[in-house]
């Protein structure tokens, strides 16, 4: 029954992206919906690939200092308010909780939607000493905003992210480290998941509530459409202030911290099928491929075949690759859609004739390429054909990405790009949120960053023609 | 500041158990206490023991065909009350969340306390045919219970854990898997954590709320306390039957699933503190420390010293254990009793004495023991003790139990054992729950399970001195 669910057509991405998502979450199993409104089931072959993001994202943290806790999932109202532009931010899509027991509280408890009051609490207490700086804490966890639209993955009521809270002598490494994490996450996105990235700022009007500058990884997704991926923040001394995290220095005065905050979720899953899905169904990177290649057996009936199956597992299993083989009762054909919705890099065929010729074929997922390979070549034939596929596919995704990259000069090139494409806009922009406001309205169009990499493209803002001071990417996002 | 706080003395143990246990907690840097009642920062040194748990015990679930999964924390009010049992045993313990954003909801939602009911409601949807059999599904989460009174790791309103949750085409197989994980629970707590327990089933009185039988593994703290350190359910169809979850067998007909569930918490973590502890703080397991060497330089500012520490420290990485320098400007004195305190299995000591005669002095935590050891072979000799300690602080716990654990047959003798001694006592029971409350309110006594290794001691209950039906380990809980 399930191989019949599998193959059936999903909606194509061209006549219907937002159902094409849904078709591919939804076939590929990558999760199910729950009688819990706006909160999913994540089934094992969506859990799997968030299993190996963070296997390789942690490692990536340990390997800059960064040290994990785990803090508690309920923030006392009280705490919440203390910042006050945090609590505006948050305090309107938070659950709370009033019953403990058979008690109503003395104090309702919110939900973390994210745990920046908790930490400050934590660190008041923990901080006294520079010796105790830098603090350079995460957490695994999941959190809850009480989303109006939810859809799964990029928007739901609770998600797992993973939450990096530090704490700094100085405004220099506050700074540093906000920075540098923007970085871990660029290099994480381009070489584990082949998601190229504009690194950027995030404008007044878009920053995370209470920080002093936000900063942003941005992708585009195949519809056009743009998808932040990431987000460092620069809190500066503001929640230091407000929670009175203060140390004695090296001169014995007594200082306020710096701190940061950063995250990625969830979400990233849906970067993935949104930037190298087709019609057929998932594609995964081979890096966040649960099963990097899955064995079909032809005529697995055959004598010889499914041993022979099974010791190209094990060989391959050997040199580090994750493989599997389908020995169900399905046809050959059926086999070969389930790998393909699903997504796996390599599919490898092996049949009778094969084994008689000493060969077997690799079918390559992504551009669906079929190659002849000895079976004593077979691990290292694949394994370079896996990092091929990973290149290639972050070489497509970047192309993608240029090609629907447009530049303007003038409201009215700006609007005609929206009328006509999808994709980023860059264009000069004055630094005033009235013209973030009025694009918005008119075009639901969001300023998505301010990149790094600037380039002057004319002297006036693109909105109300005052000078420019920063060129920006715009885009419609998820 | 951080050293003298680390050596002040910690309360012994013997003077009192629970103090000392809070000051080991808490100057170990395994928690930190919050603003959030009942709820507790887990630090990086907890949280490290916690990640070598889960990776582990991780590694063992998949061996057995586990797939992890991801289920939302909340459960609808309707969907918690569907098994009579089960809501009667948790509703009294669990958070309520009344309000969404600005919002009342429409129906409550309660935090999970655990997630039978969320996993019901999935798997009616997800199971159709015997084709989907087994479902072997786990996932990694906190859970809440609205506890009155709360101990760091033994008792909290949130904690860490893993349930598994399988549902299977007959009772036959879901025995099976109940027992397999209780088995794969023991192996991992006396091979990983050196920690020796009895297997058995908890009493009708004693098993979880909604299970047809619970079996457990039990463990004996170094006070004479028993801790449950882990469950195993088989519910049978009674879950299937209140959610309606059916499947269509080879033979075309519509069936109910029978269903496990199995779970271990942050909870082990005490365990580990408790059994293997002493007066100058944590004694931690090679294979849970996530520290196994901590080099202590001895006279570092000489010349050569620090690079020698180094040195060894990467030549132990290479050889795959996890070793650090203590580079910092506190004493040798102040390093070794951090050392100490946070209970790394082993201390290596160098200084310019050392180096010049090629040796090293190796000082095992467990009992103390300082080995010299020639310089080129460190990396063998160090493999061989962490080995030797792991395997001699099991065989101490279990002598600990055997010392500990007594035999009684009749009430006086019952008595007499758990006035003057604490341990585990070993009696024979009629079967009746009246004999295991009249135990309970006499003595806080309770019935910890009816071992798979049974002993005729006796043809009466220790109790009432009716025909004895089983017999059982009775002891003070935590």
């Amino acid at each position: 029954m399930a191989d019949k669910k599998m193959v059936e057509a999903i909606t194509s991405m061209e006549e219907d992206f937002a159902q094409w998502y849904t078709d591919v979450v939804k076939k590929a199993e990558l999760i199910d919906y729950t009688s819990v409104k706006g909160c999913m089931v994540i089934k094992p072959a969506g859990y799997a690939i968030w299993e190996l993001i963070q296997k390789q994202l942690d490692e990536r943290f340990k390997e800059t200092g960064v040290e994990n806790v785990y803090l508690p999932m309920f923030i006392p109202e009280s705490l919440l308010q203390k910042e006050k532009d945090h609590v505006e931010g948050f305090a309107p899509e938070v659950a709370w909780v009033t019953h403990g027991g058979l008690q109503p509280l003395q104090e309702k408890l919110c939900v973390r939607p994210t745990s920046e009051t908790l930490f400050c609490d934590f660190y008041k207490n923990d901080i006294q000493s520079y010796r105790d700086l830098p603090k350079v804490y995460n957490q695994w966890c999941s959190v809850v905003r009480w989303e109006k639209e939810t859809r799964p993955f990029l928007r739901s009521r609770e998600f797992l992210w993973q939450e990096g809270h530090t704490a700094h002598a100085t405004a220099e490494d506050a700074q540093a480290r906000t920075i540098q994490m923007l970085n871990v996450y660029a290099s994480f996105l381009e070489e584990v998941l082949a998601i190229p990235v504009i690194k950027g700022q995030k404008t007044e009007k878009e920053k995370f509530a209470g920080a002093l500058a936000t900063y942003t990884i941005e992708a585009l997704m195949h519809d056009g459409k743009a998808l932040q991926s990431g987000t460092s923040h620069n809190f500066g001394d503001g929640f230091a202030k407000a929670f009175d995290i203060q140390f004695t220095d090296k001169d014995n005065t007594l200082k306020h911290v710096h701190q940061t905050s950063w995250g990625m979720t969830t979400r990233l899953i849906g970067a993935i099928i949104m930037v190298h899905g087709d019609n057929s169904g998932l594609v995964l990177p081979p890096r966040v491929s649960p099963t990097q290649i899955m064995i079909v057996p032809i005529q697995q009936k055959k004598e010889g075949v499914l041993d022979k199956a099974y010791g190209l597992r094990d060989a391959l299993k050997k040199s580090g690759l994750r493989v599997k083989v389908d020995d169900s009762d399905k046809t050959p054909g059926w086999k070969f859609a389930e790998a393909e919705m699903r997504g796996y890099p390599l599919r490898l065929e092996i049949g009778p004739k094969d084994i008689e010729a000493g060969m077997c074929v690799l079918c390559r997922r992504d551009n669906g390429e079929k190659i002849q390979v000895a079976l004593d070549q077979v691990e290292e034939k694949a394994e370079e054909l896996l990092e091929t596929i990973q290149k290639e596919m972050l070489e497509r995704a970047r192309a993608h990405r240029e090609e629907h990259t447009y530049e303007a000069t003038t409201m009215e090139e700006f609007e005609q790009i929206f009328a006509e494409k999808a994709g980023f806009v860059k264009a000069m922009w004055c630094g005033e949120q009235a013209c973030e406001d009025l694009i918005k309205e008119k075009l639901s169009v969001t300023s998505r960053c301010m990149p790094f990499e600037q380039k002057h493209l004319a002297d006036t803002c693109v909105c109300c023609g005052k000078p420019a001071k920063k060129m920006v990417y715009w885009g419609r996002a998820y």
